[in-house]
Protein backbone atom coordinates (compact mmCIF):
# COMPACT_ATOMS: atom_id res chain seq x y z
CA UNK A 1 0.00 0.00 0.00
CA UNK A 2 1.57 3.17 -1.57
CA UNK A 3 0.55 6.91 -0.77
CA UNK A 4 1.00 9.75 -2.89
CA UNK A 5 0.31 12.94 -2.66
CA UNK A 6 0.23 15.18 -5.93
CA UNK A 7 0.63 19.06 -5.10
CA UNK A 8 -0.71 21.07 -8.25
CA UNK A 9 -3.64 19.31 -10.31
CA UNK A 10 -2.52 21.02 -13.56
CA UNK A 11 -1.71 19.45 -16.96
CA UNK A 12 1.38 17.71 -15.32
CA UNK A 13 0.45 16.70 -12.04
CA UNK A 14 -3.38 14.99 -13.49
CA UNK A 15 -1.70 13.65 -15.90
CA UNK A 16 0.84 11.53 -13.18
CA UNK A 17 -2.20 11.10 -10.98
CA UNK A 18 -4.63 9.10 -14.23
CA UNK A 19 -1.39 7.42 -14.80
CA UNK A 20 -0.83 6.16 -11.08
CA UNK A 21 -4.45 5.38 -10.94
CA UNK A 22 -3.42 2.25 -14.17
CA UNK A 23 -1.69 0.49 -11.65
CA UNK A 24 -2.50 -2.89 -10.30
CA UNK A 25 -0.51 -2.55 -7.05
CA UNK A 26 -2.95 -0.95 -4.37
CA UNK A 27 -1.91 2.70 -4.47
CA UNK A 28 -4.30 5.53 -2.97
CA UNK A 29 -3.62 9.30 -4.55
CA UNK A 30 -3.93 12.31 -2.49
CA UNK A 31 -3.92 15.51 -4.40
CA UNK A 32 -4.24 19.68 -3.36
CA UNK A 33 -4.94 21.95 -5.79
CA UNK A 34 -6.50 25.71 -5.05
CA UNK A 35 -8.83 25.40 -8.23
CA UNK A 36 -11.57 23.88 -6.86
CA UNK A 37 -13.57 23.20 -9.50
CA UNK A 38 -10.67 21.33 -11.14
CA UNK A 39 -10.48 19.39 -7.80
CA UNK A 40 -13.99 18.41 -7.98
CA UNK A 41 -13.85 16.88 -11.19
CA UNK A 42 -10.72 15.15 -10.58
CA UNK A 43 -12.64 13.88 -7.54
CA UNK A 44 -15.36 12.90 -9.50
CA UNK A 45 -13.51 11.63 -12.59
CA UNK A 46 -11.60 9.46 -9.94
CA UNK A 47 -8.43 10.79 -10.72
CA UNK A 48 -7.20 11.33 -7.13
CA UNK A 49 -8.58 9.38 -4.31
CA UNK A 50 -9.39 12.34 -1.58
CA UNK A 51 -8.69 16.02 -1.73
CA UNK A 52 -6.41 16.86 1.19
CA UNK A 53 -4.43 20.65 2.43
CA UNK A 54 -0.78 20.33 1.57
CA UNK A 55 -0.17 19.84 5.06
CA UNK A 56 -2.09 16.88 5.53
CA UNK A 57 -1.20 14.96 2.35
CA UNK A 58 2.19 15.64 2.49
CA UNK A 59 1.67 13.97 6.66
CA UNK A 60 0.41 11.03 5.05
CA UNK A 61 2.45 10.18 1.65
CA UNK A 62 5.29 7.80 0.96
CA UNK A 63 5.63 9.74 -2.29
CA UNK A 64 5.29 13.26 -2.68
CA UNK A 65 5.48 14.98 -6.02
CA UNK A 66 5.23 18.79 -6.21
CA UNK A 67 3.80 19.20 -9.66
CA UNK A 68 3.49 23.37 -9.22
CA UNK A 69 5.01 25.91 -11.18
CA UNK A 70 8.55 26.52 -10.27
CA UNK A 71 8.04 29.57 -8.32
CA UNK A 72 5.66 27.58 -5.84
CA UNK A 73 7.80 24.68 -6.06
CA UNK A 74 10.73 26.39 -3.87
CA UNK A 75 8.35 27.68 -1.69
CA UNK A 76 7.09 24.47 -1.04
CA UNK A 77 10.39 22.66 -0.40
CA UNK A 78 11.14 25.62 2.61
CA UNK A 79 7.77 24.90 3.71
CA UNK A 80 8.04 20.60 3.90
CA UNK A 81 11.35 20.94 5.81
CA UNK A 82 8.92 22.47 8.91
CA UNK A 83 6.26 19.89 8.39
CA UNK A 84 6.04 16.43 9.83
CA UNK A 85 6.90 13.79 7.08
CA UNK A 86 6.87 10.08 7.62
CA UNK A 87 10.69 9.02 7.70
CA UNK A 88 10.75 7.00 4.47
CA UNK A 89 8.92 9.36 2.41
CA UNK A 90 10.69 10.54 -0.83
CA UNK A 91 9.85 14.05 -2.33
CA UNK A 92 10.41 14.91 -6.42
CA UNK A 93 8.80 17.59 -8.40
CA UNK A 94 7.97 18.44 -12.13
CA UNK A 95 9.51 21.60 -12.37
CA UNK A 96 10.83 22.66 -15.94
CA UNK A 97 14.42 23.88 -14.76
CA UNK A 98 16.56 22.12 -11.78
CA UNK A 99 19.05 24.41 -10.68
CA UNK A 100 17.02 26.61 -8.49
CA UNK A 101 15.02 23.41 -7.31
CA UNK A 102 17.92 21.47 -6.25
CA UNK A 103 19.46 24.62 -4.25
CA UNK A 104 15.84 24.91 -3.02
CA UNK A 105 15.84 21.19 -1.52
CA UNK A 106 18.61 21.24 0.70
CA UNK A 107 17.34 22.56 4.07
CA UNK A 108 14.77 19.40 3.41
CA UNK A 109 17.43 17.36 2.97
CA UNK A 110 19.65 18.18 5.86
CA UNK A 111 16.84 17.05 7.94
CA UNK A 112 17.38 13.86 6.43
CA UNK A 113 14.67 13.63 3.85
CA UNK A 114 15.03 12.07 1.05
CA UNK A 115 14.73 14.47 -2.32
CA UNK A 116 14.55 13.55 -6.09
CA UNK A 117 14.68 16.35 -8.73
CA UNK A 118 12.02 15.53 -11.74
CA UNK A 119 11.08 16.73 -15.18
CA UNK A 120 8.83 15.00 -17.50
CA UNK A 121 9.35 15.78 -21.05
CA UNK A 122 6.21 16.15 -22.45
CA UNK A 123 5.15 19.10 -25.07
CA UNK A 124 1.20 20.39 -24.81
CA UNK A 125 0.28 24.04 -25.46
CA UNK A 126 -2.96 22.89 -23.30
CA UNK A 127 -3.49 24.00 -19.39
CA UNK A 128 -5.04 22.86 -16.22
CA UNK A 129 -5.92 19.67 -14.37
CA UNK A 130 -9.23 18.69 -17.20
CA UNK A 131 -6.72 18.91 -19.87
CA UNK A 132 -4.71 16.11 -18.21
CA UNK A 133 -4.42 12.53 -19.59
CA UNK A 134 -3.13 9.35 -18.75
CA UNK A 135 -0.73 9.50 -22.32
CA UNK A 136 0.12 12.45 -22.11
CA UNK A 137 3.75 11.39 -21.63
CA UNK A 138 4.27 8.34 -23.48
CA UNK A 139 6.97 7.65 -24.58
CA UNK A 140 8.76 10.64 -23.27
CA UNK A 141 11.61 11.58 -22.15
CA UNK A 142 11.63 11.87 -17.60
CA UNK A 143 14.26 13.31 -16.66
CA UNK A 144 15.72 12.60 -13.26
CA UNK A 145 18.52 14.67 -11.25
CA UNK A 146 19.98 13.31 -8.12
CA UNK A 147 19.08 14.41 -4.76
CA UNK A 148 19.42 12.34 -1.53
CA UNK A 149 17.12 9.55 -2.75
CA UNK A 150 18.15 5.97 -2.24
CA UNK A 151 17.49 3.47 -5.17
CA UNK A 152 14.51 1.60 -4.13
CA UNK A 153 12.53 5.18 -3.87
CA UNK A 154 13.68 5.90 -6.94
CA UNK A 155 12.64 2.60 -8.40
CA UNK A 156 8.94 3.02 -6.60
CA UNK A 157 9.04 5.79 -8.10
CA UNK A 158 9.38 4.54 -11.47
CA UNK A 159 7.09 1.41 -10.62
CA UNK A 160 4.14 4.09 -9.84
CA UNK A 161 4.50 5.37 -13.59
CA UNK A 162 5.67 2.23 -15.61
CA UNK A 163 2.48 2.13 -17.65
CA UNK A 164 3.51 5.43 -19.22
CA UNK A 165 6.95 3.70 -20.81
CA UNK A 166 8.81 6.57 -20.09
CA UNK A 167 12.37 7.12 -20.74
CA UNK A 168 14.37 7.49 -17.64
CA UNK A 169 17.43 10.19 -18.31
CA UNK A 170 19.70 10.81 -14.76
CA UNK A 171 21.42 14.57 -15.85
CA UNK A 172 22.87 16.95 -13.47
CA UNK A 173 21.12 19.98 -12.85
CA UNK A 174 23.56 22.25 -14.91
CA UNK A 175 23.61 20.07 -18.24
CA UNK A 176 19.39 19.45 -17.81
CA UNK A 177 19.04 23.46 -17.48
CA UNK A 178 21.11 24.01 -21.21
CA UNK A 179 19.06 21.45 -22.83
CA UNK A 180 15.51 22.21 -21.77
CA UNK A 181 16.20 25.81 -22.49
CA UNK A 182 17.70 24.49 -26.31
CA UNK A 183 14.78 22.09 -26.95
CA UNK A 184 11.72 24.00 -24.77
CA UNK A 185 12.22 27.55 -23.40
CA UNK A 186 14.26 29.03 -26.50
CA UNK A 187 11.66 27.49 -29.01
CA UNK A 188 8.64 28.69 -27.27
CA UNK A 189 10.23 32.39 -27.18
CA UNK A 190 10.47 31.99 -30.75
CA UNK A 191 6.99 31.06 -30.99
CA UNK A 192 6.03 33.72 -29.29
CA UNK A 193 8.47 36.35 -30.74
CA UNK A 194 6.93 35.14 -34.24
CA UNK A 195 3.04 35.25 -33.42
CA UNK A 196 3.63 38.84 -31.90
CA UNK A 197 5.45 40.44 -34.60
CA UNK A 198 2.85 38.79 -37.68
CA UNK A 199 0.28 39.63 -35.73
CA UNK A 200 1.82 43.91 -35.44
CA UNK A 201 2.20 43.69 -38.95
CA UNK A 202 -0.89 41.73 -40.45
CA UNK A 203 -3.77 43.19 -38.15
CA UNK A 204 -5.03 45.51 -40.53
CA UNK A 205 -4.73 43.57 -43.69
CA UNK A 206 -8.00 42.12 -44.38
CA UNK A 207 -7.25 38.53 -45.50
CA UNK A 208 -4.16 38.75 -42.57
CA UNK A 209 -4.00 35.77 -40.63
CA UNK A 210 -6.93 33.88 -41.86
CA UNK A 211 -4.91 32.41 -44.64
CA UNK A 212 -2.60 30.92 -42.31
CA UNK A 213 -1.58 27.40 -43.24
CA UNK A 214 -0.58 24.18 -41.53
CA UNK A 215 3.31 25.89 -41.29
CA UNK A 216 2.31 28.64 -39.61
CA UNK A 217 -0.09 27.44 -37.62
CA UNK A 218 2.08 24.30 -36.23
CA UNK A 219 5.42 26.85 -35.40
CA UNK A 220 3.55 28.52 -33.48
CA UNK A 221 1.18 26.88 -31.40
CA UNK A 222 3.31 26.18 -28.25
CA UNK A 223 2.56 30.00 -28.18
CA UNK A 224 -0.75 29.20 -26.56
CA UNK A 225 0.70 28.10 -23.55
CA UNK A 226 0.03 29.42 -20.34
CA UNK A 227 1.95 32.59 -19.97
CA UNK A 228 2.58 32.78 -16.24
CA UNK A 229 4.54 29.48 -16.14
CA UNK A 230 6.40 30.18 -19.03
CA UNK A 231 7.57 33.33 -17.01
CA UNK A 232 8.43 31.64 -14.05
CA UNK A 233 10.54 29.50 -16.56
CA UNK A 234 12.44 32.43 -18.13
CA UNK A 235 13.01 33.91 -14.06
CA UNK A 236 14.55 30.35 -13.15
CA UNK A 237 17.30 29.81 -16.46
CA UNK A 238 18.14 32.97 -17.43
CA UNK A 239 21.49 32.25 -18.22
CA UNK A 240 21.02 29.68 -20.37
CA UNK A 241 18.46 31.27 -22.33
CA UNK A 242 19.51 34.32 -23.06
CA UNK A 243 22.98 33.32 -24.09
CA UNK A 244 21.06 30.37 -26.60
CA UNK A 245 18.97 33.47 -27.40
CA UNK A 246 21.91 35.60 -28.46
CA UNK A 247 22.99 32.33 -31.10
CA UNK A 248 19.94 32.09 -32.56
CA UNK A 249 19.91 35.76 -33.66
CA UNK A 250 23.95 35.98 -34.35
CA UNK A 251 22.55 32.52 -36.53
CA UNK A 252 19.55 34.54 -37.77
CA UNK A 253 21.35 37.66 -38.58
CA UNK A 254 23.81 35.75 -40.51
CA UNK A 255 21.43 33.98 -42.56
CA UNK A 256 19.16 37.31 -43.52
CA UNK A 257 22.44 38.60 -44.63
CA UNK A 258 22.70 35.90 -47.46
CA UNK A 259 18.96 36.13 -48.51
CA UNK A 260 19.42 40.18 -48.94
CA UNK A 261 22.89 39.08 -50.78
CA UNK A 262 20.66 36.66 -53.17
CA UNK A 263 23.80 34.12 -51.76
CA UNK A 264 22.01 31.16 -53.52
CA UNK A 265 25.49 28.21 -52.37
CA UNK A 266 24.81 29.72 -48.70
CA UNK A 267 21.15 29.77 -48.74
CA UNK A 268 21.66 26.41 -50.38
CA UNK A 269 23.32 25.11 -47.88
CA UNK A 270 21.66 26.55 -45.22
CA UNK A 271 18.26 24.75 -45.65
CA UNK A 272 19.78 21.34 -46.58
CA UNK A 273 21.30 21.19 -43.35
CA UNK A 274 18.07 22.17 -41.38
CA UNK A 275 15.99 19.13 -43.38
CA UNK A 276 19.14 16.79 -42.85
CA UNK A 277 19.10 17.45 -39.19
CA UNK A 278 15.18 17.80 -39.08
CA UNK A 279 14.77 14.09 -40.58
CA UNK A 280 17.40 12.77 -38.54
CA UNK A 281 15.18 14.04 -34.92
CA UNK A 282 12.24 12.30 -36.78
CA UNK A 283 14.45 8.81 -36.90
CA UNK A 284 16.14 9.75 -33.62
CA UNK A 285 13.08 10.10 -31.21
CA UNK A 286 10.75 7.53 -33.60
CA UNK A 287 13.75 4.59 -32.49
CA UNK A 288 13.06 5.76 -28.92
CA UNK B 1 -14.90 17.90 -72.08
CA UNK B 2 -12.08 19.65 -70.92
CA UNK B 3 -8.47 18.47 -71.27
CA UNK B 4 -5.46 20.22 -68.30
CA UNK B 5 -2.28 19.83 -68.87
CA UNK B 6 -0.27 19.90 -65.67
CA UNK B 7 3.73 20.63 -65.66
CA UNK B 8 5.11 19.78 -62.77
CA UNK B 9 4.32 16.51 -60.87
CA UNK B 10 5.42 16.91 -57.45
CA UNK B 11 3.01 17.11 -54.04
CA UNK B 12 0.99 20.44 -55.35
CA UNK B 13 0.94 19.00 -59.20
CA UNK B 14 0.21 15.52 -58.15
CA UNK B 15 -2.56 16.72 -55.42
CA UNK B 16 -4.08 19.37 -58.22
CA UNK B 17 -4.53 16.29 -60.50
CA UNK B 18 -5.67 13.80 -57.56
CA UNK B 19 -8.87 16.62 -56.83
CA UNK B 20 -9.74 16.86 -60.31
CA UNK B 21 -9.89 13.35 -60.49
CA UNK B 22 -12.93 13.09 -58.35
CA UNK B 23 -15.16 15.35 -60.42
CA UNK B 24 -18.20 14.33 -62.29
CA UNK B 25 -17.65 16.25 -65.57
CA UNK B 26 -15.64 14.87 -68.57
CA UNK B 27 -12.05 15.99 -67.76
CA UNK B 28 -8.53 14.37 -68.69
CA UNK B 29 -5.51 15.34 -66.68
CA UNK B 30 -2.19 15.01 -68.61
CA UNK B 31 0.93 15.53 -67.11
CA UNK B 32 4.39 16.43 -67.46
CA UNK B 33 7.58 15.70 -65.02
CA UNK B 34 11.12 14.73 -65.26
CA UNK B 35 11.22 12.66 -62.72
CA UNK B 36 9.72 9.02 -64.52
CA UNK B 37 9.95 7.06 -61.75
CA UNK B 38 7.12 9.53 -60.35
CA UNK B 39 5.71 9.84 -63.26
CA UNK B 40 5.04 6.21 -63.75
CA UNK B 41 3.28 5.99 -60.28
CA UNK B 42 1.20 8.43 -60.87
CA UNK B 43 -0.07 7.11 -64.46
CA UNK B 44 -0.51 3.71 -62.67
CA UNK B 45 -2.42 5.26 -60.28
CA UNK B 46 -4.87 6.93 -62.53
CA UNK B 47 -3.67 10.57 -61.14
CA UNK B 48 -3.22 11.93 -64.69
CA UNK B 49 -4.50 10.31 -67.44
CA UNK B 50 -1.21 10.34 -70.11
CA UNK B 51 2.03 11.85 -69.55
CA UNK B 52 3.23 13.67 -72.57
CA UNK B 53 5.96 16.41 -73.31
CA UNK B 54 5.81 20.33 -72.50
CA UNK B 55 4.46 21.94 -75.45
CA UNK B 56 2.15 18.08 -76.68
CA UNK B 57 0.51 19.12 -72.88
CA UNK B 58 0.41 22.78 -73.55
CA UNK B 59 -1.11 22.51 -77.18
CA UNK B 60 -3.78 20.39 -76.39
CA UNK B 61 -4.88 21.75 -73.43
CA UNK B 62 -7.94 23.85 -72.30
CA UNK B 63 -5.86 24.67 -68.92
CA UNK B 64 -2.36 24.78 -68.42
CA UNK B 65 -1.20 24.43 -64.54
CA UNK B 66 2.25 25.39 -64.44
CA UNK B 67 3.45 23.74 -60.55
CA UNK B 68 7.27 23.56 -60.70
CA UNK B 69 9.20 25.96 -58.58
CA UNK B 70 9.14 29.66 -59.51
CA UNK B 71 12.22 29.33 -61.01
CA UNK B 72 11.15 27.04 -63.51
CA UNK B 73 7.73 29.01 -63.74
CA UNK B 74 9.06 32.21 -64.51
CA UNK B 75 11.07 29.79 -67.86
CA UNK B 76 8.26 27.91 -68.52
CA UNK B 77 5.94 30.96 -69.33
CA UNK B 78 8.62 32.83 -71.78
CA UNK B 79 8.65 29.38 -73.64
CA UNK B 80 4.68 28.77 -73.61
CA UNK B 81 4.84 32.56 -75.44
CA UNK B 82 6.78 30.75 -78.67
CA UNK B 83 4.54 27.56 -78.50
CA UNK B 84 0.96 26.53 -80.49
CA UNK B 85 -1.50 26.63 -78.08
CA UNK B 86 -5.39 26.47 -77.83
CA UNK B 87 -6.90 30.38 -78.25
CA UNK B 88 -9.38 29.70 -75.51
CA UNK B 89 -6.30 28.02 -73.22
CA UNK B 90 -6.08 29.44 -69.65
CA UNK B 91 -2.67 29.16 -68.17
CA UNK B 92 -2.13 29.68 -64.35
CA UNK B 93 0.50 28.54 -62.08
CA UNK B 94 0.80 27.75 -58.17
CA UNK B 95 4.06 29.75 -57.23
CA UNK B 96 4.85 30.77 -54.08
CA UNK B 97 5.77 34.29 -54.76
CA UNK B 98 3.77 36.38 -57.29
CA UNK B 99 5.49 39.63 -58.56
CA UNK B 100 7.67 37.61 -60.62
CA UNK B 101 5.29 35.31 -62.02
CA UNK B 102 3.24 38.05 -63.17
CA UNK B 103 6.18 39.69 -64.84
CA UNK B 104 7.09 36.66 -66.28
CA UNK B 105 3.37 36.54 -68.07
CA UNK B 106 3.62 39.64 -69.90
CA UNK B 107 4.95 38.26 -72.82
CA UNK B 108 2.50 35.22 -73.17
CA UNK B 109 -0.48 37.95 -72.47
CA UNK B 110 0.54 40.31 -74.99
CA UNK B 111 0.42 37.48 -77.35
CA UNK B 112 -3.27 37.10 -76.22
CA UNK B 113 -3.49 34.16 -74.34
CA UNK B 114 -5.05 34.48 -70.67
CA UNK B 115 -2.96 34.39 -67.56
CA UNK B 116 -4.13 34.46 -64.04
CA UNK B 117 -1.58 33.82 -61.20
CA UNK B 118 -2.09 31.43 -58.26
CA UNK B 119 -1.11 29.96 -55.34
CA UNK B 120 -2.80 27.49 -52.88
CA UNK B 121 -1.30 28.15 -49.22
CA UNK B 122 -1.20 23.89 -48.25
CA UNK B 123 1.74 23.09 -45.79
CA UNK B 124 3.31 20.06 -45.41
CA UNK B 125 7.24 19.12 -44.78
CA UNK B 126 6.46 16.53 -47.13
CA UNK B 127 7.79 16.72 -51.09
CA UNK B 128 7.22 14.32 -54.28
CA UNK B 129 4.27 13.73 -56.09
CA UNK B 130 4.12 10.47 -54.39
CA UNK B 131 2.74 12.37 -51.25
CA UNK B 132 0.29 13.88 -52.78
CA UNK B 133 -3.29 13.83 -51.65
CA UNK B 134 -6.61 14.42 -52.76
CA UNK B 135 -7.12 16.31 -49.27
CA UNK B 136 -4.01 18.42 -49.23
CA UNK B 137 -5.94 21.69 -49.65
CA UNK B 138 -9.46 20.67 -47.88
CA UNK B 139 -10.97 24.13 -46.70
CA UNK B 140 -7.09 26.11 -47.39
CA UNK B 141 -6.84 29.48 -48.86
CA UNK B 142 -6.35 29.34 -52.66
CA UNK B 143 -4.73 32.94 -54.12
CA UNK B 144 -5.59 33.89 -57.28
CA UNK B 145 -4.01 37.19 -58.91
CA UNK B 146 -5.55 38.35 -61.55
CA UNK B 147 -4.15 38.42 -65.19
CA UNK B 148 -5.97 38.47 -68.32
CA UNK B 149 -8.22 35.68 -67.67
CA UNK B 150 -12.15 36.03 -68.44
CA UNK B 151 -14.39 35.32 -65.89
CA UNK B 152 -15.60 32.38 -67.43
CA UNK B 153 -11.92 30.65 -67.48
CA UNK B 154 -11.68 31.29 -63.72
CA UNK B 155 -14.66 29.34 -62.79
CA UNK B 156 -14.17 26.80 -65.02
CA UNK B 157 -10.81 26.26 -63.33
CA UNK B 158 -12.52 26.78 -59.74
CA UNK B 159 -15.26 23.59 -60.61
CA UNK B 160 -11.88 21.69 -61.59
CA UNK B 161 -11.16 22.18 -58.06
CA UNK B 162 -14.45 22.17 -56.56
CA UNK B 163 -14.19 18.80 -54.46
CA UNK B 164 -11.01 20.44 -51.97
CA UNK B 165 -13.85 23.34 -51.11
CA UNK B 166 -10.91 25.76 -51.46
CA UNK B 167 -11.17 29.30 -49.71
CA UNK B 168 -10.64 31.04 -53.07
CA UNK B 169 -8.72 35.13 -52.32
CA UNK B 170 -7.92 37.39 -55.02
CA UNK B 171 -4.78 39.68 -53.94
CA UNK B 172 -2.84 41.80 -55.48
CA UNK B 173 0.54 40.31 -56.45
CA UNK B 174 2.68 42.81 -53.80
CA UNK B 175 0.15 42.15 -50.94
CA UNK B 176 0.18 38.54 -51.61
CA UNK B 177 4.08 38.35 -51.44
CA UNK B 178 3.75 40.34 -48.05
CA UNK B 179 1.58 38.10 -46.76
CA UNK B 180 3.35 34.65 -47.48
CA UNK B 181 6.70 36.45 -46.16
CA UNK B 182 5.25 36.01 -43.15
CA UNK B 183 3.27 33.44 -42.49
CA UNK B 184 5.25 31.21 -44.42
CA UNK B 185 8.67 32.12 -45.76
CA UNK B 186 9.78 33.95 -42.29
CA UNK B 187 8.33 30.77 -40.45
CA UNK B 188 10.34 28.66 -42.43
CA UNK B 189 13.93 30.44 -42.06
CA UNK B 190 13.16 30.71 -38.55
CA UNK B 191 12.27 26.72 -38.09
CA UNK B 192 15.43 26.11 -40.28
CA UNK B 193 17.65 28.50 -38.07
CA UNK B 194 16.41 26.87 -34.99
CA UNK B 195 17.52 23.67 -35.79
CA UNK B 196 20.91 24.55 -37.17
CA UNK B 197 21.41 26.39 -34.13
CA UNK B 198 19.98 23.34 -31.40
CA UNK B 199 22.41 20.51 -33.41
CA UNK B 200 25.71 23.38 -33.36
CA UNK B 201 24.99 23.28 -29.33
CA UNK B 202 23.88 19.90 -28.65
CA UNK B 203 25.75 17.92 -30.85
CA UNK B 204 27.96 16.38 -28.43
CA UNK B 205 25.72 15.83 -25.85
CA UNK B 206 24.81 12.17 -25.31
CA UNK B 207 21.23 13.12 -24.20
CA UNK B 208 21.11 15.83 -27.14
CA UNK B 209 17.96 15.93 -29.54
CA UNK B 210 16.89 12.58 -28.10
CA UNK B 211 15.12 14.41 -25.31
CA UNK B 212 12.97 16.14 -27.89
CA UNK B 213 9.96 16.45 -27.14
CA UNK B 214 6.14 17.73 -28.99
CA UNK B 215 7.11 21.46 -28.54
CA UNK B 216 10.39 21.62 -30.64
CA UNK B 217 9.48 19.08 -33.06
CA UNK B 218 6.37 20.94 -33.82
CA UNK B 219 8.41 23.90 -34.03
CA UNK B 220 10.66 22.64 -36.76
CA UNK B 221 8.44 20.27 -39.18
CA UNK B 222 8.70 22.77 -41.47
CA UNK B 223 12.73 22.99 -41.50
CA UNK B 224 12.14 19.47 -43.15
CA UNK B 225 10.96 20.62 -46.26
CA UNK B 226 12.93 20.81 -49.67
CA UNK B 227 15.72 23.14 -49.64
CA UNK B 228 16.14 23.85 -53.41
CA UNK B 229 11.97 24.93 -53.66
CA UNK B 230 13.22 26.84 -50.02
CA UNK B 231 16.14 28.58 -52.22
CA UNK B 232 13.98 29.74 -55.22
CA UNK B 233 11.67 31.24 -52.53
CA UNK B 234 14.00 33.07 -51.03
CA UNK B 235 15.23 34.86 -54.05
CA UNK B 236 12.12 35.82 -55.35
CA UNK B 237 10.60 37.63 -52.12
CA UNK B 238 13.74 38.98 -51.02
CA UNK B 239 12.29 42.57 -49.82
CA UNK B 240 9.40 41.09 -48.28
CA UNK B 241 11.10 38.28 -46.22
CA UNK B 242 14.69 40.27 -45.02
CA UNK B 243 12.27 43.18 -43.99
CA UNK B 244 9.98 41.21 -41.68
CA UNK B 245 13.26 39.27 -40.68
CA UNK B 246 14.64 42.40 -39.16
CA UNK B 247 11.44 43.40 -37.43
CA UNK B 248 11.42 39.92 -35.60
CA UNK B 249 15.41 40.46 -34.93
CA UNK B 250 14.13 43.71 -33.15
CA UNK B 251 11.31 42.28 -31.62
CA UNK B 252 13.42 38.85 -29.95
CA UNK B 253 16.26 41.19 -28.93
CA UNK B 254 13.81 43.60 -26.97
CA UNK B 255 12.14 40.27 -25.37
CA UNK B 256 15.69 38.88 -25.07
CA UNK B 257 16.88 42.00 -22.97
CA UNK B 258 13.84 41.76 -20.95
CA UNK B 259 14.36 38.10 -19.65
CA UNK B 260 18.00 38.76 -19.26
CA UNK B 261 17.07 41.90 -16.98
CA UNK B 262 14.04 39.69 -14.95
CA UNK B 263 11.75 41.95 -16.02
CA UNK B 264 8.93 40.19 -15.03
CA UNK B 265 5.64 41.87 -16.38
CA UNK B 266 6.63 42.89 -19.66
CA UNK B 267 8.05 39.39 -20.15
CA UNK B 268 4.52 38.08 -18.64
CA UNK B 269 2.92 40.85 -21.47
CA UNK B 270 4.92 39.19 -24.11
CA UNK B 271 3.79 35.91 -23.41
CA UNK B 272 0.39 36.82 -22.46
CA UNK B 273 -0.10 39.01 -26.12
CA UNK B 274 1.13 35.59 -27.86
CA UNK B 275 -1.16 33.30 -25.94
CA UNK B 276 -4.03 35.59 -26.73
CA UNK B 277 -3.32 35.84 -30.46
CA UNK B 278 -2.22 32.09 -31.15
CA UNK B 279 -5.98 31.13 -29.54
CA UNK B 280 -8.07 33.87 -31.96
CA UNK B 281 -5.89 32.68 -34.63
CA UNK B 282 -7.14 29.03 -34.23
CA UNK B 283 -10.67 30.04 -33.65
CA UNK B 284 -10.23 32.42 -37.17
CA UNK B 285 -8.87 29.32 -38.87
CA UNK B 286 -11.46 26.66 -37.67
CA UNK B 287 -14.14 29.35 -38.45
CA UNK B 288 -13.36 29.60 -41.71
Amino acid sequence: MTTVFISGLGLIGSSLARIMQQIDTDTTVLGADPNDDTSQFLLAQGVIDARTTFAEGSAKADVIILAGPVSVITKQLAALADLPLKPNVVVTDVGSTKRQVMAAAKPLQKKGIAFMGGHPMAGSHETGGRAGRVNLFDGAVYFLVDGSQRLEQRQLFQRLLAPAQLRWVTIEAEQHNQLVSQISHVPHVLAATLINTAVAELKNDPVGLKAAAGGFKSTTRIAASDPTMWTAIMLSNTEAITSQLDDYIATLTKIKTAIAAGDEPQIHDFFEQAQRTRQQLDRTTEEG
